[in-house]
This record gives structure tokens, C-alpha cells and sequence, in this order.
């Protein structure tokens, strides 16, 4: 087990400290990270599904300022604003077009964070009077969760923006990482039986996690470990990507449709696989647990492994008991990294933080579930159909933001993500 | 209740009979669905997700000459078409493109009949003598089944063909449907609790209905009816095509870009919604069930009802006890009605046939699924990604098909085929 | 030089006979066409550019009927063919759209071979009369001409629809074509100066070959012999279709985007090039003109071969005296044939039939072009941007219906037509 | 006539000087176009056809680099920089390609300066020495009006960019235009014969406007003044794009699949039409030449007003007394003006400068072209095909770049040049 003192970003998890206080430190948290970037890397639109770093920077001021100052009579810092920053809130109004987000070069990189310092002093105004009413402070805790989601978003973002240049330019150039040791993993059996999932209690989570609900699983077992870079190589040298009799139907006619033949970023330079990270071009550490796979990759390695992706329920289940510490963020590794240390028997390694982690669950509702009120009830659940669901959070992701109930959702083909998988099996 | 009196088709189910006798019997019905219609009708392919008849009828034929009679040294009526009418089993080899079935006007019409009268005789010949080894008869029970499908698929795959024409013609020009008097949709509870879903015993059921597992459904209330036509035009008539707050986000881009304002077939003549028929077109019968509706208008109506979709495990479990009878294929009526009788307290109506229902379940495996083992084990769960499930049948699937665990797969914007929907809701 | 005993065909052209029989006979040739073809051949569209055989057979019919029978009082088959069977004649009203004419099963064949008998009696009548003004008399030759037009496309579009079936069925299955020795081509001067090209006189003419007019050309080279399959299997194994300097910007982009190696129809089996023609697959002939090229192709090849293709007036004013005798539709060879003798000094071998030879020339207005009155004036001038020229008419085309002023365009990038090409080059 | 005070631009045409002032004040030039944009503005490609800013000032200093520097041993600056700035030269190597521009962050704005300036100081030295043999400095001079093209194309191209913008920001905020008065069109005669085209003599001319050589062209007039916005809008307000019997069939085409309702830039107001302009939104002025129109908007025009487009032939004949004044690049008005006074009897008014003008003409080569050598050969002639020819240059075009024997071409669909049309017609 890991002790106390292998925990050191616990302290700094934003659960710690009162509202404006975690409103501060998210804030200054964005400016930071588009602080490597100039303001030509932060305009760049590299795919409709990604947004430009200037746009993250705007749309997460733009929802304070729409759902927390707007209501309250603070008069707009540009009237423009609302329709250029909105991203689907369909009853906020019009919308600029997501894939035309990249060809704003008005306003400027200045001129957003200018209007982030604006709307940063406007609530502080308001959070440091202590009017502001519970319903306020709910909007305000969302929005500092909508902007930690953000700051993952800026990474990949701008991690496939960069991929896109043939210089294959670097995030930050310093390279942290260090050769690691194996630590293999091991099958945990976990008991079935009629269980509860999803958020209950007074921490913040977001509506897609609740009501708390009862399931039914059966006993299985999971993986220790994420699935590795060494064992995907095994796969891939396998034929895995020219064997149709391992996919989906639909991941197959992707494999063709998009020649994919690695995960994303993979290049083979010299006969040798390659990654692009944050930090440039990076030999593949066999070691590091696989990540940029789709779903449709996940599920064909399972089944080429002869096991299964564990159901979100099953996952929820069997780490309720793990630490919330892992690879995050502030780690500033920006790169899944090998396990430093074996988990010990029965403990499952690297659940939070490195890669998120597939499940073999489509995005539904919960049994009871309910949107939010108001245009914040846009947030979750229209994007209930078509979306996997993957748990536990990665490198990019804030170690404050993520917990056991967490579920986030991407498309089958989505590679651009943080994204692995770790193993499930039946019992026999 | 209905009485058994009303139920004259009980007796013609496919499951009565031995396996020569429903081989002869499913073989003769699909020849007798071609028909009506000339060597044109049937050689035409008006989208890529359908097929034209003429195929439909050469590969049904094809996976019997394939996975019974080659096996067993019968040598093939033309080996050109082991690819020509291959659909998507990889390991049997080379398929000839889907979008491209369209482009075959040789073999004729007549030769494909020939085919399968070539095909009958060798299979006759082996069904007679009785020498035909339990997996090789599983296999003419799959084949049987695998027919049915495309018998449905038949229709309607030749409606959408017709419906591209401006001739709006009919299939069959009777018009069978006579007026009818409204039957009020009513709640009715369901028990919540850990029950028991899929296939078990000794019936023919698909793969991806097994294994028989345990759930865990909550207390819920089902509708008696399913949604009808008269329901659904108040939802257009609520604007609900153009309030993209009651859909999905993918449903709502789905509205847009092909323009959807109706479900599919229907058209607005001097000032009245009309529908195109299998018989032409039609009014729209206000008590008879809506069909031809996505997956995304089915969940926006449900939203806008207060009310929500089933899961498939709800759905199964509320009509367990509900006698497999209805408007199928062999009503010759091949498009929905309004009930006949009221179905008595606590019963539910139109259950199985009319129009297959949406739920809010997407196509995944049951617990402990196995795919059937060789090339038949591509059947269905290749298909297991960005799909969700039908239940119940419709007006073209024959009723020896049906079960109660019977599981049909759809993308989320599929239209063509006989889809409707039934409410469900939680107990408050 | 070919003696007249060698010019069977002069006999037949269309240009002999009054016109009721020249009507009769240009109209029951377009039913010849269609007989070895199967209802389900005749009504299948291959892709876009192309119509289905049946469609061929109604339009040509539409047209005496819309232009002729109409405005005289006779009422119309059937009225929804107005609109099914409309081209591109805005001016009378909808159409159906072009690339859904295969998605018309009905009406069938049949009927539309009743269409055409109704339209043809209701024309004898007419013409026997003798009553029909000067205006209807030149809307029949010019019906005449146009559904000679249509005939070439039926050949052509039936081509491309069977070549795209992997059984590569014949049209016809008779192969009359012998081998030859090879009559190798030569540089014929042709002089320059002030010279007139385009139609004047009495006999028939589209309006695009009008007015006569003079054009300045500078002396030049004509080859007297098209570009054989021996000359462009050259060019190909000097690894044109790889080499980017060869090939005009667009072209190369259309190499690499549809990934041509070779001409259309043009598959390597067992090391050796063959081609699909309506008689089924056969070994490419080196003596015989290449065909089934683009522009690009053809205008790349001039530029390996050190030369140039002739600019429309250089191909007219170098043929004009060159006699109107060839392989044409008549000799129902359907491919194009390697040249039976040697045309001799300073003549110009296989000018018509055979293959039609791209020009250098955009299809655009001569000086002082006039467009028909009426909605006939859509006939030719509508098409007059990014096209390009053609001469000389194929083994598809009518012997009666070519000119040395004919003009035939198409896009650069077509290929379907039997279009091939003959070199010119600059006096140094 | 002007009289020679009012052409104070002649002064600074670049044809003045030596070659090493020509290319010192080009760069400087070029440089000069970029100040008022940030380093967002110059990152940025809106569409395919455009590129942005930064890859401007790049590829037209990788030109010097590449063709003049490299072959005389100067080290490259970033050999990287080879491929990621090649246009579309292929014997040169890889490309970057071109829809890609826009994903570039880096190299940054200032490292492309920094590019600029060390080409800049390897060419000064190289220039200075004078040790330059005559086909280095041919390549200097091409490369200065390569340059030249780039600056018209830098501003026609951060146009398009802006316009896409919902804040229609101004490239410039002055808005230097005033209200004038009316000057009308008359027809002007010019009489037909035999007549000399294209370039001759010791001046700069592309390769594409030699040789000079002879052409007939008949009888003609052509209008006095180019079609003003005033004109146009009466064709709009005629219904012009409701009417496809105005239109090619291929403009029809596009006017339907893009939904153009007026020429590109045009947004109807409160009922006002105004146009996005490098000074921001502005309202249309009538006596101002009619801009962003495509060929297919020229030729229809030019129909309904019972007129034609001139060859270009015709226009450079009708042209060639015309002194080389007008309203160009270096006027800094970057919008076509209104004449501000009348040009006298016979003459015609604004011939260069403002706008370009559409010809009838397709981009061809002219009798006896020859690409020039090398792989600065690609220039032009790879470009020949579906392209129309226009002539006179435009707001944007320097006045030193021009003559009236050169060639610009565009696709007829294109409309973010500065393109507008005169017209011509045959004299009865």
C-alpha cells in the first residue's frame, strides 16, 4: 500500500479550501497552463472536435459570467461575447459554430485575458461580499468543475494541435520521465451481488453521476494493472490491426476508413515505435500503461486478450476502496508513467489519474435521473447517446476534479484523449 | 383479455413443425414476399443501408449453400457468387461492396430463383435422409431465422425503394385498413427487483439473447399502448421540431441536417399529413401506433411526454406474460393498426407485432455472452457498438420470430424500418 | 487512299431519307440498342454521370413528346412523365433529379416501351399528314439528333454499369475483332492562315457548330493516326501515372485522388493488361486507338511524346477533307479497331469513329453564337464552362449523326466515353 | 484623358529601379502588409483556397532561398523550412499540404521575420557583390513578382479570414472612401482584323503571356467602364439568382449549392445591402465598380444584360493604348472606387486597378508556349485547365505588377479576389 507520504498532491486536491478560494486557485490554474503557448498556439483550431486554448480560456470566463454575474445585473465586458463563447447552451441563445471556433483571431489572446481578469474581479466582488446565494455558490462550484475539465481539455488540444505540425514542437521540452521497472498485473476477484453506485452525500458531483442507485453485478475479476505499452506492442505484433475477426463491425470499417495501424501519435521512426507527448517526440516505455487507443481499440485487445472491459458499475465497484492519488495534473508529467511501486496483493494499481479508462458502457442515464435546472441542465445529459464511458481520470486531469462516481464520455472512435483500459473477466 | 379465439396465428408459428417443414415453409414465404414485384423492383438499391430484393433472396440462399451444403462436399450452383452475395462474414472470405449491391443486374432475377431452387433440392436432399448431424440442423434453425430477418428486411427495404419514387407506387394496391375507435393509453406498475432476463431452454433464440441472467429493475410503470400517430402529431403540433431543448444533442444535429420535421414517409398534402404505405399513400391514422421514427425522435417525444423509454430489461420483464400474437407479417396488413380491442385491465396492447418499440438500452452483451463458434459467430455481436434495441416485432416480421427476448439492433437514426415506441416512467 | 467501294456505311447516314424516315429508323435503332439487355439491365444508374438504359429510352421520347406533340395538342401519355423524364429543360418544369434515375423501378420497361410506341404513332400521324410547320419539322431533326446522342450513351452508360458488376457480363457476347498488323503513324503538315470553320448550309447542325466563322491558326503537324494501346502502354510503363512533372496540376490531383494507373476499364490479370468492352474482357490490342481517357491523360501523354494535342479549329481545318467513313455504331463492332489499311501519303487514317480525340480547346461560344429560341436553347449553351472538346465521333456514334464540325465536350476528368486522342505539334 | 498629374503612382512602379531596389522595397513592401495584423491574424487559414498570413511571408522567402540562394551554397536558415513552405513544386520535393497551412503554429510570426531577415541579408550580399549571373538575376526578378502576387493574395486572403469573424473586424479602421457621381458606360468600337497578343521585349513578363503571336478577332464594343455595384443590384433585384435560364448550367449548380443571393461579402442589413471591406462593414456603394464576383456571376450578368463577357484576345486589343494608372496597391484604398472623373470620349476608364476583370477566355497556352526551365517551370502552365482568364488587376495588386498583356486566372466558382467584369458585345 501507499503510504501517507507517497500522497503529496492530496493537500493540494480543490475539495481543500472554501469556494473563493478553489475559484482563485482553478483560474490562475487555466492562465497557467497557456502560459507555455504563444498566442499564435493558442488561436489554432486542429479538428472540429478540439477547440482552440483561447477559446477554453474565454468559454470558461464566459460561463461565469452567463450563469453567475448576467443574472445578478453585471453588465457584460462585450455583448459579442455571449453568442462567440457559447459552446451548446442552446437556451443561452445562438452559438458560433464549433468547427469555426479556429478562425477567431479577434478577440485577441490579450484581449481574452483581459476579459478573464475582468470577470475574475467581478467575482471576487461578489464572493468576497458573501451575498451570494446558495443557488449562486452551486453555479460557482459547477463552473469551477466545468473549468478543471477545461484545463484537461486544453492539453489535448493543443497536444493534437502540435501533433498536426511537422516540426512536432513541444509543450514543455523539459522530459521528466525515468526508465521504470516492470510490475505485472494480476487478476483481483471481486464479489457480486446487489450494490450501489453514483454520487450520494454533500461533496460536489455532477448531475450525470446521481441519484446513488442500486445494481446488480456478478462476481469477476479485474486487472491489477492498466493494460501496458509493452502489451499493446504484443497486440499490434500480433496482426491485430489487419485481423478483422478481432473488432467491431464498426471499429474494423474505422481501422480501414482511417488507417490505423497504432495508437494515435504512434510513428515508427527507424523501425522503432515513437509517441509524440507534451514534451516531443518519446520512444514508446513499455512499461507506461497504453493510452490515445478508442474504444474500438480497447475492446478488440480485450478480446484478442480473452477477457473483457469491466461494465462502469463493475469499475465503480471494485476501486470504491482506492485512494484518489495517482499521476494528475499537478504532477506535471503530462504523460502516463509506469507504476513506482508493486500495489500490493489484492490493491489495484494506477486506478486514478495516468489514463482514463474505458468501460464496455454506453453514456446513459442513471435509473431516477434528472438534468439540472436552467440552461446548466444542458450540461450532461444531452450527450446521452452514441458515447462510452470512461472512469478514473488521467495525467491531464486535475486531482481535485475526479472521484470514484466520476464518468466521463467520448465516442467510440475518439483517440485524442488521455485514453487506456484496464482488463475485466467472468468468473468461469 | 383476448381469447384464444382471437388468436388465429398462433397456429401458423414457425416453431410449429418439424425443421424440414420450416425450412420449406420460410423458403416458399420469402419467394412469395418477390411476388408482387417486376425483375426492376427487385434488382434496385435505393441507399446503402438497404438492399435490393434480389439479394436479399441470393443470400438467404447463400448461407445455406455456405455453411450447410459446401461443408457436406455439395459443389456450388456458381462459385462467383460466394462473394457476390456474401454480406459481412470476413472469414468466409471477399464480400462484394453494400453500397454497391445496387449495381447488379446480372444474375437475373430468374437465375437468382434458380439459385434457390438448386439450393432447396440439395437441401431437401439432405433434410430427407435424416442424416444431418445436430450441428448441422442448428444450422438450418439459424438459417430459418436468418431468413425471417431478411423477410422483414424485404419490405422494408422495398417500401424506402418506392418511397423514392414520385410515383409514390404501391407494393400492394389493396388497402386493407378500415376505421377505428381510439383505446386510451393506460399506466401500468411494474414490481421492481432482482428478475431474470434473456434466453434459456431449448427454442431456437439468437446468441445475443443468452445467456438467461440476473437484473436488478426499480419499481416502474409502463404504458398499456404504444405511443400512436394521434400522440405524435401533438408533438409536432408543440413545435417539437424545432425545440431543440427536448432532444439530444446528436438527435437535434440529426433534426438539422436531414431536415426532419415528420417521421419518415410522411408528407404534408393540401394541408394533411399523408403517409407512404406499402400500399401507397395514405392518411395518417391518428389510434394507430406512430412508426418510422429514430431512436432520437422516440427519446425527444418521451421527454416531451414527462415520461421516458424503457430499458430493454423493463420491457421484458412487463411483457413476459404477454401472449405472442398480433399484427405480423402474416396478417398481410404490412403496416400498423390501431387495436381492435381494449386489452383489459392491467394488460398491455400491441405488444408484439405493429411496430417495433425503441428502449433506452443500448446493443451490448449480456453478462457472460459468447458469440457462437466459426463464421456464424459474426452474426451478431460484430454489431455490439452505437446501437440500441427494439423490441417486440412489427407488421412485416413473421410471428414464428418473435419472443418476448428477442433483441433487434438499430443505429440511433435509423428510420426505415417499423419503429415506434412505448412509454415507461418511475414511480414517483 | 480508301476507295468508295470501302464506304458501305455512306449509304445508311441519316442525312439520306426524308425525315418520317429518318424519324422511324433513328427511333426503332434506339429499341435495337436496348434488346440484348434485361429489364433489371436497363434500369440500374452505375453512378451519377450516367442514366439508366430505360431512362435513355423514355427521355428521347419525352422530348418529341414535350417539343413536338404538346404545343400541337396532343395529349400526354402519362402526365408525371413531364417531371420523371426531364433532363435539364428548366424552362418546362421540374425534374427528377439526375443521380436518383436509378432509383425508378416503375415505370418498367415495358411501359416504357409502350411509351415510345404511343409517342411514335402519335408522330407518323403527325409527319404523315404533312401537315407540320417548318418550326415542328426542325424540332424533329433536331429530336432525331438528340436521341442519336442518347444512343452513344446507352452504349457507353450500360458499359460502365456492367463494368461494374465483378462477373463482368458482355453485352454482346461476340468478340469480331481480328488481329492487324500496324500501320504506324506519320507527321502530316497542314498549312496556317486565315481559315473558317464551323457549319453553314442546309444540312443539320447543333447550334454550338454555328456561325462559320474564321479563325487564324499558325502552320502545323497532325498525326495521321491516333495514339495506339501500343503507344500509351509506353507511357505507362515509363511510370507516367508517377510522375507529377508529366501532368497538368489538376490532373495529377485526379491521379492521386481516384488512383489511376492505367485507362479506364484497363485491369492487370496475370501480368498482362486487358480491358472490359461490351463484348466482356479482352486482351488490349497494341495497334488499336487507346481509349477510355480523360483529358488529363490525354494531355499528359502529348507532353511525354513531345508534343501537343490540336486545338479544335487545327483538328477541323486539318480533317475537313477527309471522307466520313469508319468504324461507327452501324458496324457493330463497339470498340474501337486498329486500322484495316494504310490511309496513305498525307491522309489522315481513323479521323471518324473509332475513338472521339480530345482537343486542347475549353468548349465555349464561337463569335457571334446565338442559342435556339425557346427552351431547345438549353440544349448546348448551358454546358459552356469547364468542358472540353471533342471531334470525330466513336464506334458508338451513328454513322449519319457525325460532321467534321461536330462538337462533343465533356469534363476533364471523364472517361466513360470511348474518347481517346490524336497528336499535333508545332512547325519548329 | 488623364493628364499626367493625375497619375502620381507611376512613380513608384517597380519596372523604376534596379533590380537589388526592386527587391529591397518588395520585401519591405510585403513586410508593410503584415503590420497591422497581431500574430493570431497572420496564423490563421479560413478555407482551403487561402493561406495564412505567416505562410505568405514565409513561402515567398523560401522562393529566394530555395531558387537563388541554395544553388550557390548558402546554407538553408531551417532546412525544415524546405517542405513546410513549398507551394506546389514537386521536382523541389514534399510539400506541406495545403489545407494544413493553417495548423502551424510554429514556426512563430517572429521566427518568420527572423526568416526574412537572414534571406534578406544573404540576398543583400549576394546582390551587392554583384557577382549574380544574368539567369540568377532572371530568377530575382521572377521571384519579386511572385512576391508581388503574394502581397494581392495576402490581402485578399486575411479578407476572406476576417469576414469569417461574427465581430467583422477591419483589417485598417480608416475608411478613406467618398461619395461621388455617376459616370455611365458607353459602347466603344473596336475594329477586328489580325492582331499581335501577348508580352514582347525586354521588360519582365510570366512565361504564360509569351510569345506574342498573332490573333483575328472581328468587329466588337466594349463598355467604357466596368459594371458597377449600382448595375448589379438592378440584376439582383431582377431576380437574378431565382432565374436559371440567366444561368450556365454550372453556375446554377453553384448558385444552389452554396446559396449565393449576391456577390461574396454582401449582407443585407435592415434592409440595406453592405459589404464586409478591409475597413470593416460598409454600405454599397452604386458607382463602384461590382467586386467578388465569380465567372459564373460575370457571364450571367453579362446575359441578361444582353451583352457578353470580352475574350481576352479582345480585351488586351481594346486595352493596349490604355495608360497603366489606376486605383492599385499602393493607393492603400484596398477597395475598388467609384471613376472620379470621366475618362472622354473613347476612352475607357478604369482598365487597371480597382477590380479584375472576368474574360471569356479559359487559361490556356498560347501558340507555341514553352514552360520555362527548371522547376520554377511549374509556375504556370501546370494551371491550365478549368481556370478562366482575368485581366487589369485590382485594388490589391501592385502597380508595378501589371500589364496589360498579363494573365491572372481563377476557378469560375471563385469570389475572394477582387473580381468584377466589363463587358463586351458583337457590333450587329
Amino acid at each position: 500500500m501507499r503510504k501517507p507520504a507517497a500522497r503529496p498532491r492530496a493537500a493540494s486536491r480543490a475539495g481543500a479550501g472554501s469556494i473563493p478560494e478553489r475559484y482563485a486557485r482553478t483560474r490562475s490554474a487555466t492562465v497557467a497552463l497557456a502560459a507555455p503557448l504563444s498566442a499564435e498556439d493558442c488561436a489554432i483550431q486542429s479538428m472540429a472536435d478540439a477547440s482552440p486554448v483561447k477559446w477554453h480560456l474565454a468559454h470558461t470566463t464566459w460561463f461565469f459570467e452567463t450563469f453567475v454575474l448576467s443574472p445578478r445585473g453585471v453588465a457584460p465586458f462585450d455583448p459579442a461575447y455571449r453568442t462567440l463563447f457559447n459552446s451548446y447552451y442552446v437556451s443561452v441563445g445562438d452559438r458560433h459554430p464549433r468547427p469555426q471556433r479556429g478562425l477567431l483571431s479577434r478577440p485577441s489572446l490579450d484581449e481574452v485575458l483581459a476579459y478573464r481578469a475582468h470577470v475574475d474581479e467581478a467575482m471576487a466582488r461578489l464572493l468576497d461580499a458573501g451575498s451570494l446565494d446558495p443557488a449562486g455558490l452551486a453555479l460557482v462550484e459547477l463552473g469551477v468543475n466545468h473549468e478543471q475539465q477545461h484545463q484537461e481539455l486544453i492539453l489535448t488540444d493543443v497536444k493534437h494541435m502540435l501533433s498536426c505540425n511537422p516540426l512536432r514542437p513541444a509543450y514543455r521540452k523539459t522530459w521528466p520521465l525515468t526508465a521504470v521497472h516492470a510490475s505485472p498485473s494480476r487478476w483481483i476477484p471481486v464479489a457480486g451481488g446487489v450494490r450501489e453506485i453514483g454520487h450520494a452525500g454533500a461533496g460536489f458531483a455532477f448531475d450525470n453521476e446521481m441519484p446513488r442507485h442500486r445494481v446488480l453485478i456478478e462476481d469477476f475479476e479485474i486487472a491489477s494493472h492498466p493494460v501496458t505499452h509493452g502489451d499493446f506492442l504484443r497486440f499490434i505484433e500480433a496482426g491485430a490491426y489487419r485481423r478483422p475477426e478481432l473488432w467491431l463491425s464498426a471499429g474494423w470499417d474505422a481501422v480501414l476508413a482511417r488507417g490505423w495501424e497504432a495508437p494515435a501519435y504512434w510513428e515508427r521512426r527507424d523501425g522503432e515505435w515513437q509517441t509524440f507527448t507534451l514534451h516531443g517526440m518519446a520512444p514508446v516505455e513499455p512499461n507506461a500503461p497504453v493510452c490515445h487507443v478508442s474504444f474500438y481499440e480497447a475492446e478488440a485487445y480485450a478480446r484478442w486478450a480473452g477477457a473483457r472491459l469491466p461494465t462502469e458499475a463493475e469499475w465503480e465497484i471494485a476501486t470504491a476502496a482506492t485512494p484518489i492519488e495517482g499521476n494528475f495534473l499537478e504532477s506535471a508529467m503530462l504523460h502516463p508513467l509506469a507504476p513506482r511501486e508493486d500495489p500490493g496483493d489484492g490493491a489495484l494499481a494506477q486506478v486514478f489519474g495516468d489514463v482514463w479508462e474505458w468501460t464496455r458502457s454506453d453514456y446513459a442515464p442513471y435509473p431516477g435521473y434528472r438534468p439540472a435546472e436552467g440552461a446548466v441542465g444542458e450540461y450532461n445529459g444531452k450527450f446521452m447517446a452514441n458515447q462510452y464511458v470512461l472512469r478514473g481520470g488521467s495525467c491531464a486531469t486535475p486531482a481535485s476534479h475526479i472521484r470514484a462516481t466520476y464518468r466521463n464520455f467520448f465516442p467510440a472512435d475518439a483517440r485524442w484523449q488521455f485514453s487506456g483500459l484496464r482488463l475485466a473477466r467472468d468468473v468461469a
